[in-house]
């Protein structure tokens, strides 16, 4: 990982490329090597879908090792949806095959001067940029199965469906998977879009020929991930709850804590939710032939996802996660999970990120456009959107401006960016984190509900304001740290509980890299990512006026436990004060 | 006007209302009160469709009295459109029968329970509020023509299309002019999408039994006024050029001086700028039995409105603005006059800013939905937003949604507000003034074209970045202190080249309230004001990354002159440094 390859869109006479040495940004990974490159390079006012513009693409710090759960990729750039920075993560083949290439990030950049559409192929002997318009407005998997056909099974892609071409604010960027299939997304703040306006359908991705990276330090790596692996295996939710029912496994939790949001944020228990919960649809998946555990990428050992059938046996959808299974179901009032999984197959399939899409329709249904529950309008809405109708462009720019377009007061945002699956009354330590993170609503910025509702790192009340500020600050910076590494984001259920684990984490890091860093470094490194972040952000426009949730979460009290939002401003405007 | 009508509509059992003393807010007016009491009253982060916001209609010092140009009507609130506090100001006749039926201010608060819509009758006697849902969706010409045939031929109407029910960020309020038609209006920021948030169709107005204001010092007041008359009756503009043609004696202007923005800002000239010159149009009006003089509201000497029929000679609408046959002509590549005048009346019926929607449909036509020129195209769009489809809730809700909508880079708005018809780059005081006002774009708030273009108050080179922002900062000073006074804003041209008219203007608000103000005193007003409104705005997040053009105008360089904007940052910064 010592060069970044820089991808020229708007070069005279079409696109070139460079790699060169990651030179000022060499140490830095993942999220922070995406955002500091935006924060340095990208101008904070420039249109999101122009020139300016830049798409980063960086595999973490351990990424492309053996480092079990090292797998992630960071998408970065202007976001559209938000009109500040943005890092999107994925799971997927990305980011190990990127590694293993040795590229610290590829940068997309410029825009075309035409309206062409380039695949580009990547592999051991270098750079292949080729125009290709038969693959204008391909679904993701029509598309994937179309690069395997072409460039060998082995390959990882990076890619846009009908959505990302048409530069919807909602537009993901999907990762295939180990199967080779397109479901792993980078996918909020519409990073899809600005991979469009670069006239980039696909990026193709060989490692043949490459080994794994290999440490400084053999031993002390070894060594370490060998601890790392049984911290993670010894912990309840990365060892059993997610192996067993992956994410999903939450929803019976978070409607039992009251903090489900149900029907667009109006009440915080679903009653449909035994129908649609992990537990439910783990049994759905092996009773058909499917599969309740299963790692999104090679080195994965939590193995949180699985392979959803449908009635018939045949391959629908890798398992939807907790938030999608919650954002097309309880929060659009709709109990089918066979519905749920197809509208997560047309979001993947189309490239869409699936929380938006479901906070969208969700608007549209208080709106008045469908009833609550009607599952066959929601999919129907997932088909406008990836057909272009106008309608489809309404909700394809997500719930903010589904919201303008009907005039609905009751949408569910922050900075423009819908709230994931856990409303910020009956959890009010993440509502700190959806209202401050430079992202946007984001719940895996700095996920409070592990310490709120699941007691992983301690025990905060979710129902009182009380801590919540120290508890978001504190999990923000862990987590720009944490995506930095190019690790899941779960290992920080064992990390938190298990101080033996992120020392396993730190020795892997060091080991590899042949450093010495400590605990206090890891967190200066949060910080520091949080910082470019933020400052990108000013330059953007953003004030503590937008580190606020909706007034409605203020306002009006959310069943069963009839709570408000209690945090006051002054405590939100404290919480990057460390 | 000692008291202010406060409604609130979001009574439990149905709206109530009450007559309270001005108080706080006595001896400001027009602008000065809308915005003072928005920055005083009106959280700024609340929803603008929400119960917390208020829309303010408060006539100015001078209306309802004999002054010549006093008819005119702020209206203010936090705009949906912007999201940012708004006043947006209208001719006609409800500023005048408001002012003489004692009200400083009519404040709709609160928001309804239920789905009625409302309507209200005003007059000596007080106030009515009625349930009348047979209004729902009606026009605003067959609904004033309605409350005519109800209430009396006298009445003045303040009213919402459909548009305004839909709540459209583009949505206006129309005012009922001398003939009781409704083609003045409160047009930008989307005041008619919080009437219509509010339930309430239409006030009806009525000062039958009321009589003139009257002046503290009769003679004083009388005398200034004379001065006043003689004033804008001597000077060019106000005297000849205005009631000649009306303001669409700017079209040959702007396009000599290569600031015509043609094709969505593209270029400076429009080829078939002729056509739609004011000159044509007069002469289309008097051979078709319509006028080309003609004055929207009593005590107007300036007449620069006119009346304009179809081909068979009936009447179609009000001599449309300047500003309109650019959003509709040359902004959208349209070369005819009476394509213009129907998308005009089209959008006086339906309820919609003519800039907002010229702007929404040359970002409609870059996209690619019709080509630049197709008047037919644009009038059915026109009829989409009016029947609220898909296509229509994009359009009304203005040109940065639709710009969203569709993925395009070159969106003319500032603040998500339309820029008028003067291109930034070829009138560069005003493109300071589209950037830094806290209206979003407005050529209103300090119309630089007079000293850039017209060299009415001195010269100012508009091709070059010097002396734009001193130019700027003072007309904003002083438009701020003349909305506050009712006055129509064309006096300016008087003012800003005669002293002793502009004294004149003093001396008549001396005469009429027994004071003893100075220029000193106007400059100190119009700061004040501003000062609220940024104050709002603050509070709402905005910084001074808000007061930017989009980079296309730094970026791209506009034929015919191949200039860019020019100001710097840092200039644009001192706008308000006084």
């Amino acid at each position: 990982m010592e060069k970044i390859l820089r991808i020229n869109m708007g070069a005279d006479g079409g696109p070139t490329y460079t790699a060169v040495p990651v030179g000022a940004y060499a140490g830095i990974a993942g999220r922070g090597l995406t955002s500091t490159l935006v924060s340095k390079e990208v101008p904070p006012l420039c249109h999101p879908l122009g020139a300016d513009n830049k798409l980063v693409f960086a595999p973490g710090l351990l990424s492309g090792t053996v480092a079990a759960m090292s797998g992630r990729l960071s998408v970065g750039c202007k976001s559209p949806l938000t009109g500040g920075i943005k890092e999107a993560n994925a799971g997927g083949m990305a980011s190990q095959v990127l590694a293993r290439l040795g590229y610290a990030a590829i940068v997309l950049e410029g825009k075309p001067k035409d309206d062409n559409l380039y695949k580009m192929f990547i592999n051991k002997d270098g750079v292949k940029i080729i125009v290709d318009n038969s693959l204008k407005m391909l679904g993701n998997y029509d598309l994937v199965e179309k690069m395997r056909r072409e460039f060998g099974d082995k390959v990882a892609c990076m890619s846009i469906g009908p959505a990302g071409e048409m530069k919807m604010s909602s537009a993901s960027i999907a990762c295939t998977d180990m199967e080779g299939r397109p479901t792993r997304h980078a996918g909020r703040g519409g990073v899809g879009a600005v991979m469009g306006a670069k006239g980039v359908k696909v990026i193709v991705l060989d490692d043949s020929g490459m080994t794994m990276r290999s440490p400084k330090d053999p031993e002390k790596f070894k060594e370490a991930n060998k601890r790392w692996v049984d911290g993670i295996k010894k912990h309840p939710v990365t060892g059993e709850g997610l192996p067993a029912y992956g994410t999903n496994v939450l929803t019976n939790v978070l409607n039992e804590a009251g903090g489900y949001p149900t029907h667009n944020f109006m009440w915080g228990r679903f009653e449909g939710h035994t129908k649609i919960s992990g537990e439910t649809q783990a049994a759905v998946e092996v009773e058909r032939g499917g599969s309740a555990t299963h790692g999104c990428h090679r080195g994965c050992i939590i193995r949180c996802s699985g392979i959803y059938m449908d009635k018939y046996g045949k391959y629908l959808t890798k398992q939807p996660e907790y938030e999608t299974v919650w954002a097309h179901g309880g929060n659009c009032g709709i109990d089918d999970l066979d519905a749920i999984a197809m509208l997560d197959r047309l979001d993947d399939d189309y490239g869409v990120d699936t929380i938006e899409m479901g906070a969208s329709i969700g608007v549209a249904m208080e709106a008045g456009l469908a009833k609550f529950g009607d599952a066959d309008a929601a999919i129907n809405m997932v088909h406008e959107v990836g057909k272009g109708t106008y309608l489809g462009r309404i909700l394809g720019n997500g719930a903010a401006v589904t919201g303008k377009a009907f005039a609905v007061e009751r949408v569910p945002v922050v900075k423009n960016q819908a709230m994931p699956a856990y409303d910020p009354r009956a959890v009010q330590g993440i509502g700190v984190t959806y209202a401050t993170s430079p992202m946007g609503a984001d719940h895996t910025a700095g996920y409070a509900v592990a310490t709120n509702i699941l007691n992983v790192g301690g025990q905060v009340n979710p129902l009182s304001p009380d801590g919540q500020v120290e508890l978001s600050r504190n999990l923000q910076i862990a987590t720009a740290a944490i995506d930095a590494t190019g690790m899941c984001l779960f290992i920080a259920f064992a990390i938190m509980d298990q101080p033996e684990t992120f020392q396993a984490l730190i020795d892997m890091i060091n080991g590899f890299y042949g450093l010495n860093l400590t605990a206090e470094d890891v967190t200066a490194l949060g910080k520091s990512i949080l910082k470019a972040e933020r400052d990108f952000n000013t330059g953007a426009g953003f004030t503590a006026a937008h580190d606020r949730l909706p007034e409605f979460f203020i306002n009006d009290a959310l069943p069963p436990h009839n709570i408000k939002f209690k945090v006051t401003d002054e405590d939100l405007d404290t919480v990057f004060n460390w």
